[in-house]
């Protein structure tokens, strides 16, 4: 069943700009990506979800020029946290003791080390594990678009650099991390469509140690 | 659909050792694997499966001796290629041209720009940005395995170097990211069965551009 959905999905050359996601779809995609597991539950990211012509144009422009960013209706921006911080940290604990109905004084020592590990790291450290974290999302999201018959194309080729400008996403302690426009394959104009999907044959990619 | 899986699915913190992962649930689990997405299609990652006794205590002694690993039937370690390659990627081309019938000289173009973009990075980088690939994958095997209904401990928490050590990664140009038992729940001792599950709420993750 899941197998089915991914052998469905590609990483989509060329979208359709005349058919719109529904909102309802794009919600459950989001919902999965809320759904992660991230390290220690702190989910160290934020997705920007960008619809508005102008600046799917301003960030296409910044990615290589690829089609999907204004052919597609979406475009979720995947931007990680630029650290680790006490703040951060302090809100998962109360957000967690809210949630559950519990003090958060329960909660404390783990966090406690939590913020030991993370706070002495360099901001680039614990950016590239937020990153990584904000990946299985990303992988998520891919997942759930292909639920939701709704085509997706993961993308690294982007200026982060200019993405962040755009989006403003520094002062918000936020760098991007990857782009998934969001939309539906067009009938013709797409090269990868109908290519046979191509992965490392399984003896490849696993050793079993029994 | 997928919603319930995600939601179904935690961090099992307790497995119990009397149930072992059929083979066929694992081989769906590594399935979802080989069909997660990756940068340019280079899946430059491998999996480990280890359900020898043995290797799955000297995993357990450097990963703060969490008893999922040996609780669990089965550790799935992800692990990430050390460097990009002229020959690594000359593979992907020739696996690419015989699986889809193709001369390899249609593709050249593209992956001779890739690897002047790769060749010339620090290992380091290619490493991380490998390490990233992985975690896409490691994403699709804690849904896949929700999908079988199967436990999963999604585990950074480990000495990496000395699982490489244990497996001998590093001779094989790997280096070790992410461990995932699979399992079983224990019906007792898992403190964070029962818990509800919290995730950061929708208007906290996700910004709308419109």
């Amino acid at each position: 069943m899941l197998t089915e959905k991914l052998n469905w999905r590609y990483a989509t050359k060329k979208m359709d700009p005349a058919r719109a996601v529904p909102q309802d779809k794009v919600d459950r995609i989001l919902e999965a990506v809320q759904l992660a597991p991230t390290s220690s539950g702190l989910q160290p990211f934020e997705v920007i979800v960008v619809t508005n012509p102008e600046v799917k144009a301003l960030l296409r422009a910044v990615a290589f020029d690829q089609a999907q960013i204004t052919d597609g209706s979406h475009v979720l921006i995947f931007a990680a946290w630029d650290n680790y911080t006490a703040e951060r940290i302090d809100a998962v604990v109360t957000e967690t003791a809210r949630q559950r109905g519990e003090a958060t004084g329960v909660m404390t020592g783990y966090y406690d080390r939590l913020k030991a590990m993370y706070l002495p790291r360099s901001a680039e450290e614990n950016y590239q594990h937020a990153a990584r974290q904000a990946y299985i999302a990303f992988g998520m999201a891919l997942t759930a678009a292909a639920f939701e018959a709704v085509d997706a194309t993961p993308m690294e080729g982007f200026d982060p650099d200019q993405v962040d400008e755009i989006l403003g996403l520094r002062a918000r302690g936020l760098r991007s991390v990857t782009l998934l426009p969001l939309g539906y394959r067009a009938e013709e104009g797409d090269w990868l469509l109908g290519q046979k999907k191509v992965r490392k044959p399984m003896q490849d990619m696993v050793t079993e140690i029994a």
